[in-house]
């Protein structure tokens, strides 16, 4: 198999909420786009999982979110990587595009 | 671990040939950004392992490559899924960033 998509496609924001859209899901990782409008917080969660996730900015700029109320700036191109297990979020300064991949899938 | 890599920073080609910068590698997933020069080609091949990855167009067009000729259009901000099994490869037209993510890393 050989999926394609457009990311293009899914660049669709909702009012004051995050919207998400399934890129891809198997045992071997999910790739999850998540947009978000200016203001809108993704919340710092973890969970009790061995494996690890990238975040990496499409469009955009604000902050990744960590433990302790840690603020890292993100802004386009930049991608970071952290295990499942620890706090991580994600704050829009601007309209703001990521693309997650977790591994393996939660 | 919170790791930030800045891709903006692997913005560089070298002449008629494919660089290739690790972005990240652990036990749950490998990320390479590749640079293809226009008209250079990430040559198909496979690996007999279980597993899949994704090739991501950060910058410029070219086409995905498959097994039997296969040539599937590939542009900025398209993102392609498939076994690692599988053969694949890149071409680039323009020049081309890719972003390559494998789980589990091989």
């Amino acid at each position: 198999m050989m999926n394609k998509t457009d990311l293009k496609e899914t660049r669709v924001f909702a009012e004051k909420a995050m919207k998400k859209f399934l890129i891809h899901d198997s045992a071997w990782f999910r790739i999850i786009n998540f947009n978000l409008p200016a203001g809108v917080t993704f919340p710092v969660h973890s969970h009790e999982l061995e494996g690890q996730l990238s975040i990496q900015v499409l469009e955009g700029e604000g902050f990744f979110l960590g433990k302790d109320n840690a603020e890292i700036p993100a802004a386009q191109g930049e991608i970071l990587v952290c295990d499942i297990i620890e706090p991580h979020g994600v704050r829009a300064t601007t309209d703001m595009r990521i693309l997650v991949t977790i591994a393996p899938p939660i």
